[in-house]
Order: C-alpha cells, then structure tokens, then sequence
C-alpha cells in the first residue's frame, strides 16, 4: 500500500464535519478502493466545534488556514470556507502554489476565479477539484468531464438550487404565496436569512457559468449569464400554469446556439412530462445532452452535509487513486472563446398575466398590441368577471422574439387599463 | 501532446460502427480533451462493412482479431464481438496478457468472466474497462466506482433492458398483450428473432450481476440472480396494476440485507411517483442509494449505435488521459463475498391474479388459505360477475414472506375453482 493521502480541511461548518465523519466512519473502506489511507493531518476553522472535539483529537490544529495551505504534512486542502474572496481565494492560491491540490464545494469562488485557479494547478503540478460546487451530491461534473468525453455536448440544463425548488413546490402544493413560503422555509433553515442568493438565481447561476465552461470548453462568464429569480411567480401563476398543463421551474440552461452560447437562469413552465418536472423539493437535477449519447438525466440532494461531502470526498479518492481530467474538460490554455448570445436573441413562447381592469375593449387593444410586434397568440383565458374591478388576463403565445416580447411589456406597462406590472414566464420545450 | 493511443476494434456491427464515426467526427476534440490523438490503427470482423469502406481505407485490417490482440501497434483493444465464451474472450485474454487495455461493451463476458479477466489486467499492468456493458450510454460504472466512491451503498436497482421496457409500455399504451407487442418489436428492431436473453431476463441479470461486484465489492455471483422475465404479464395484469395506483416495469435489484445480498430480476409494480415509473420505452435508468449521498438517479439511452459507441470511447478517453480505478473498485483480491440471500427470504407485498370459477364460496377458501399462511389481504378486486364462467379474482397482499407465498402459490394451483396458474407479481415500495 502506497504513503497515505495527507488531507487538511478548512472550514468545519456543516460540510467539513460531513468531511470528517466520511473519513472516520469509512476509513477502511477508503483504504481499500484507493490503495492507501485517506488520513486527516489538519483541520483549520474559526472554531472548533463541539461535536467534533472528541473525533479530531489528535488531529493537527491551525489556527490560520494559511499556514496549514502552506504545511509541508499536507497534500490536500479542502477549503470549505466560502466566500468568491477573501481568505477561501487565498487558502486555495496558497495550497495550489505550493503544489499541493485543493477540492471545493465553493461555487462563488470556482464561478468567478476558477480559470485562474485551474491555470495555477496545472503550472505546479497539483489538481484543482470541485464536484461539490455543483448540484452537491450529485456527479455531474465528472459525469461531463469524463463520462462524455466522446460528445459535443449542445445543452445542458438543470434545477441546480434546492432552496428555489423546494419553495416553488411548497407554493404548488399548498397554494400559499412566496413571502410566506419563504418565511417558513427560513424558519426551517432550508433558506438563508438574506436568502438573495438563492432566490434571486445567483447561485444558480454561478453553477451554470461552471458547467457552461466544463460542457463547451469555452472560457466561464459568469456576467453573461441572464438571471431572474423567483421572487415574481405568485400562487396565481402556478395555478395557472397546472390549468395550462405546464410546471413552474427554476432552471439554469446552457446552450449553444448560433455559433456561441446563451446561458440563462429564470422560472420557467415545463410540461408535466418533461424529464425534471417530477423533481420535487431540494432535489436537484441536470439534463446533458451530446451528441452521440442523446439525453442523460441526473438526479440527487444538491445541497446538505451529507451529500456535498460525499463529492467532496469522491475528489479526494481521485487524487488519492491519481485520477484527474483537466478541470474544465481541457487545459485552461485550450478553451475557445464562444461569443454571449444576448438574451434579446432568445425565441420561445411566452405567459403572460396581465391584471386588467374589466371592462369592454381590453382583450382586442393587447391583441393588437401583440399583433403590432409579430406576436402571436395560442391562448387566452379569463376566468371570473368582475366588472370595474381588477381581474387576471392570461395570454400564452406562439414563439415570439424575446426582443418583441420585451418591447410588448414596454407597451403593456404604461396601458392604463392594466393595473399591475405584467407578469411574463418562458415556456421551455423541453 | 504525447504519443497518439493506438486503438483496435474488433467487430465493426452497430456498436463498432459507432466507435469508429466518433473517433472520426471528434478526432480533434478528443485529442484535446485527452492531452494526446486517440488513432484508429486496426480493425477486424468477419466482413467490411459497405458503409464503412471509405472511411476505414488505410486502416491496418487484421483477419484474424486474435492477430490484432498480440500486434505492436495496438495499446488498447474494443471487443464488440459479443457472446460470453469463444472468440470474443480468447481476444480479450490475449490482449491483456499481451499487456494491453481492453474496453468492451459485452456484459456476458463480464459477468460470467470479468473477475479472471480484471485479475489478468491487473497482473499485466492493463486496464479492463466496460462502461458500455451496463445500461448503455448511462455512465453508472464509473458514478459508482469513482463519483460514488465516498459511500457504502446499500440499495442499486433499475431498469436494465431497453426491450423489455419498450414492450412493457408499448402494452401500457395501447393495451395490447405481450405476444402482440413482443412481434411487432421484433418486426421493428426493438427485439432479436430470439428474444429469450431480453424477455426472461437474463440480460438485466448479467448486467446486475456486474453492478452488485462494483457497488458492494464482492465478487460477482451471476448464478445468485433470481431471475423472472416478462412473459407472463398480461394485458389484464398492466390493467389492474394501474387500478391499484402502479405501472408494471421489469426491474434489477440488488440489496444488501441480513449480512449478505439478496439480487434479483423480476416484474414489479411500482407506485406511479416511483423515480423511474415515468421511464418509458427503451430508456434504461438506474438508482444508486449511498449512506451518505442518499438517492441518485441516472436516466438514458441504454442501447443503440450512437450511445452505446459514447460509452466505449469514454472508456478509450480515461486510458488515453490515464485515468482508471479498480475495474470492480477495489482489487480483486481485496473483493469480499458476501453470502447470498435465497429469494426464499425476501418479504413483501403481493398481487395475485387468480382466473376462478364465478361461484360462491370461492373467496371464502382462498382467503382461509392465504390465513393458513399467515399472509394477510389488504384489497380484493373482482370486476365484472359471470355466473358459472371465469373471472379474475385478484388480491393484494400485506407484508409477507416469499417462502410462504409460494406455498400458498402451490396449494392455490391445485384447487379445482382456480382455473389457470395463478400470476403473481412482486410490488415494490421504492
């Protein structure tokens, strides 16, 4: 049996102690698939916490992760720090400049430095990992980087960010409203307390702007990608979609279109049958499509301690069984450019609510409103009359320009008779 | 970029045709990916394929593969010849003791002989490689060898074979019965003139057989499979199940229970909201539960040129980027058994389907004798009342044990009311 594999982790919140206890509990176990120990030689936090006091006696303490990313007994840092800045970016630059490799479940960090960070792991001979970073538990990474190898992957989608699901769940089952679903989720710790990040599709879009990069081999561009978040889709969307057939969907989709790709995250309707509509809750799902394998669906717990430090530990078996892929599928060096697709240059089809005042008259001025921007339209529904007062109007579209789509709502917005800002929602074929 | 890999088929029929477009149409993004040209430098079948002429002029042709197995140039040899024994396993016995790498997408080989052969490559300094083997174009062997790899597994399960699930909806769809349907498959593809190795099972065995080893470390156990096929289920049966609240799909499991594992692959009826009852046609899709990543789930196209080709030059794509772990992901020798669970000792739910003669009295007996055995009913169907001819009379069972079904099987098949063997079919709370 080879020297063990010395691991240092920075970090002991919920996913570092996931770490250790994996470590711990399937010592042997680890042993034995990677012919050598995985041995814990550091651990580095602001504090140690109390549940792990007793597992980690003995274990090397830092009390600056720095000097721990720098420790001539450590081959591997796992930073679980957090954070695109700050000392996570430094932890991971000290350990990859010495050498030594690094896994992640930092997505912010690989979203917005990644390139740079891979760069450095290649000139100094160490891996850079970060199966975690996307769709926790679930291996889509490697998955795309080596499991597909043999195709030019066109589209990849996916529901990459429990919160949001779980809250547009919710919302469908009990037909509650979003600030009060949100509420509870934050009350149950399914949602952060400045929850923007979740709902507001950032951290969707992090993750997609890596897998964008490790799916095309184009450079990651976190700013191209066009993000919206949830916080518009009400319980009456939601009930209208069902009646429409369709499900309402947070998804981040990559594809490659007109020679460059257009990334994209927002709520979207998908038919009932589409492959992750049935993805309940804080499940997670991505879709790759190449072109030899044809659709493959991949589906687990995207988030929590347990599934995102049983990728971080599948990162570490790599190394320890001297497995590695280029991080974004090929060498930094080779990645080509593929120009942004600008979200105006999207065609799909179109719901849209309008909160009109009801009287005579208003259904034919936004017809031909949508008319005098090439839209057309596939359905209408009214339901309830309510004379003089204020009631929904749903126009679903036939494919239309997102362009026109936009000047459409520019001209709906200022019509006196609809009452609220209008609500748009993409519908995705997929 | 090093040396080119140098790669032989053997066999040019669909899969083969596959591999050799592939290694053509992204020659160039593969020799990215892989640091290095995957270069086809032979290829051996019985005949050149017409369609393939052009395109394999100037490639060494070897009459005899065996030939291409010892040759100089070759660093990996793609067995595509198929059949468990004769040619197909003297080349890959001959290629990995000449040292060489073998991938092959041939489960019948792997699962009677895959532990000699991984010993073989082991000894050699190879690397056997068999992603295609197992549900085609779903990348599950290397998830859980590698991506899964933080885990002790408990529970693997799928559906295996494209056939028997496009047969099984096919009849769901338009309510035919098996031998209408299994006719019309043949007539399309879909099925072989001999069905046999698709429809009783035997297939999906193989495959189980080769993920029990992988996701337990055992060795494998082929003849440990029980094993039922899909002749048996009726029009009527598919009809109930979905009066019940369940789709009929044949089904792979592979469990670890009471200190051994217990594999088996038979109909079940599975609930409609069952991660894979939405599978359809010839789809393949797999679980994998781990005690730390919990469920995931792999969905895709198990058979065909095109995805099954994607699965074998991913194979070809870790040999050229070095990457391989354990081919049962731990060495041979370190393999545990794990003794086998008789079906015998299985428990669960039931339905039975029992044609009888409409006349009192019948319910009344069969029902003492299931309470004779201690199985309990939790609903009975009797649909339609034909005084004096036959009826179906179908049960559902609680909780009960399969030894003790059986006997309730024996003694039902010999009561004078019950006017066919009965069918019985598994349901499985997954």
């Amino acid at each position: 049996m080879s020297e063990p594999l010395k691991v240092g982790i920075a970090g002991l919140g919920t996913v570092g102690g996931g770490v250790v206890k994996i470590l711990q509990e399937h010592r042997d176990l680890l042993a034995k698939r990677c012919g050598r120990a995985i041995e814990l030689a550091g651990v580095s936090a602001l504090e140690m916490p109390d549940a792990l006091k007793d597992t980690l006696a003995g274990v090397p303490w830092f009390d600056n992760a720095l000097d721990m990313a720098k420790a001539d007994g450590i081959d591997v840092v796992v930073e679980l720090i957090g954070g695109s800045d700050g000392i996570a970016k430094t932890v991971v630059e000290t350990a990859l400049g010495a050498g030594k490799s690094v896994t992640t479940a930092n997505k912010a960090l690989i979203a917005h430095h990644g390139l740079a960070l891979a760069k450095a792991a290649e000139a100094n001979g160490g891996v850079l990992a970060f199966e975690a970073a996307v769709a926790g538990g679930i291996p889509i990474l490697k998955a795309i980087r080596e499991s597909l190898a043999a195709n030019q992957l066109h589209t990849v989608y996916g529901i990459l960010n429990g919160t949001c699901n779980y809250i547009l769940t919710e919302m469908e089952q009990t037909g509650r409203d979003f600030a009060d679903v949100l509420a509870e989720a934050q009350s149950l710790g399914y949602a952060e307390a400045d929850p923007s990040f979740d709902v507001d599709g950032i951290d969707s879009a992090h993750k997609l702007a890596i897998l964008t990069s490790l799916s095309f081999g184009c450079p990651m561009d976190f700013d191209g990608v066009y993000v919206e978040g949830i916080r518009n889709v009400t319980a009456q969307d939601i009930a209208f979609a069902a009646e429409l057939g369709y499900r309402i969907k947070l998804l981040a989709i990559t594809k490659r279109a007109n020679g460059g790709v257009l990334q994209r995250v927002h709520p979207c309707m998908i038919k009932l049958d589409s492959p992750i509509a049935s993805v309940h809750g804080v499940i997670n799902a991505v879709v790759a499509e190449g072109d030899f394998v044809g659709r493959t669906v991949y589906e687990g717990a995207g988030a929590g301690e347990r599934p995102t430090a049983s990728a971080v530990v599948a990162d570490l078996v790599d190394i320890a069984r001297g497995i590695s892929a280029p991080a974004f599928s090929v060498p930094v060096a080779e990645l080509t450019d593929l120009p942004v697709q600008a979200m105006a240059s999207h065609k799909g089809a179109f719901y849209l609510r309008l909160m009109v005042v009801d009287e005579s008259g208003v259904l034919a001025k936004v017809s031909e409103m949508l008319r005098d921007e090439d839209v057309s339209i596939e359905t209408v529904l009214q339901r309830g009359r309510a004379p003089g007062e204020t009631v929904p109007l749903i126009l679903v579209t036939h494919e239309a320009e997102e362009a026109a789509m936009a000047r459409v709502l520019e001209k709906l917005t200022s019509m006196a008779e609809v009452v609220e800002d209008p609500a748009l929602i993409r519908i995705e074929p997929l």
